[in-house]
């Protein structure tokens, strides 16, 4: 399949056309040409005329894109065609954020579990679910066929909890502690680092107070 | 000045660099070789070298890098030898995570006021500051020197509440809303949209699975 063949980049690219034509169909449009879609996204018409010619003949000369065939195109490049099992471990506020992210819900990812090991918290309901003790998450793992773990504990726990989670048959690891993790191969690690982020908006912030100089 | 030379792709590896320096400075490592460096962070050492070669001298061959310089070095370039006031605007979950995120205030962020538009919130204390309602977030950037503000509304508010903070001369936004950000020139933006990031995750279970067939 040639999308095997597709550059990182690219796919790095691939949620935010996503998004777009997401917004579009939702607001009825059926065609769109490249032209319009640049003036949107703010990247170039031959830019997006590369990326989606690598999915291969959707755009038509003169009649532009077809909205709803590439949104559902894309989406199924994106995995999103299938549905996930995610669990969240720490329920803190980030944890409960991403729990109540509803969009999350609408794109296949199924909330299933959280776990926590603070005594206070367990037993609590977010969104319907109980928080679970983190004894039980490699049962809970096994048993409700889990794909995703969303890490939002400290960077001191998450390497002796990520390898919980593998050894338990995770398949992937959305990452939000402040640490790199080692995973077995095959395991994947989506990061958020939040610090690096902050940082480079910092950068962003210097470099154009010394360009004014 | 070098360092305006410097790659978008440089710069948006050095907060990784400045967390493992950081790291090694607490462990009380004073010296480090690129291929020692290298071994930690899963980069090559030619990559290593090529990027801290842009900040000049520091590496002696033989020696290694001075773990403190280097770190006191990337951290004066990613502007964290400055104090920034940073607001954040949407007192949820999301919010009071960011608000109790320590790690900010030690690299100069200060979180100095966060808004709402909630009246059951507005007047609650986080971290020690009052949740005060939106109406009072312009005069506030005034009155107090704020350079950065953390968006974590949804996206349907997203995009008046940046034009506010934008007419209210707000340097930076942190940007969590589901929606790209038009700001006037001279107005940074950082974007965390933690949908595309998910869905990049979804996509590598994907193709590993197909890889697997």
């Amino acid at each position: 399949m040639a999308e095997r063949e597709i550059s990182q980049a690219v796919i790095g690219r691939l949620p935010r056309y996503f998004r777009y034509l997401g917004e579009l169909k939702d607001r009825g449009v059926e065609r769109i040409s490249s032209q319009e879609l640049s003036g949107m996204m703010h990247v170039t018409a031959s830019q997006i005329r590369q990326d989606l010619n690598h999915f291969g003949g959707f755009g038509q000369q003169g009649y532009g894109y077809n909205v709803e065939y590439l949104y559902q195109e894309i989406g199924r490049i994106l995995g999103l065609d299938k549905t996930h099992h995610l669990i969240i471990i720490g329920a803190g506020h980030l944890g409960q954020a991403l729990a109540n992210y509803m969009n999350f819900q609408r794109r296949g990812f199924i909330f299933t579990g959280i776990f926590d090991i603070n005594p206070a918290i367990i037993g609590r309901r977010i969104r319907g679910i109980e928080v679970r003790p983190m004894e039980e998450m490699t049962a809970f793992i096994r048993q409700n066929n889990v794909d995703i773990a969303v890490l939002t504990i400290p960077k001191s726990e998450a390497v002796s909890v990520a390898k919980k989670l593998t050894d338990g048959g995770i398949k992937a690891i959305w990452n939000f502690a402040h640490v790199d993790l080692d995973v077995p191969e095959g395991v994947q690690v989506e990061n958020v680092h939040l610090s690096d982020s902050l940082m480079r908006l910092s950068y962003m912030i210097g470099r154009y107070e010394s360009q004014k100089e």
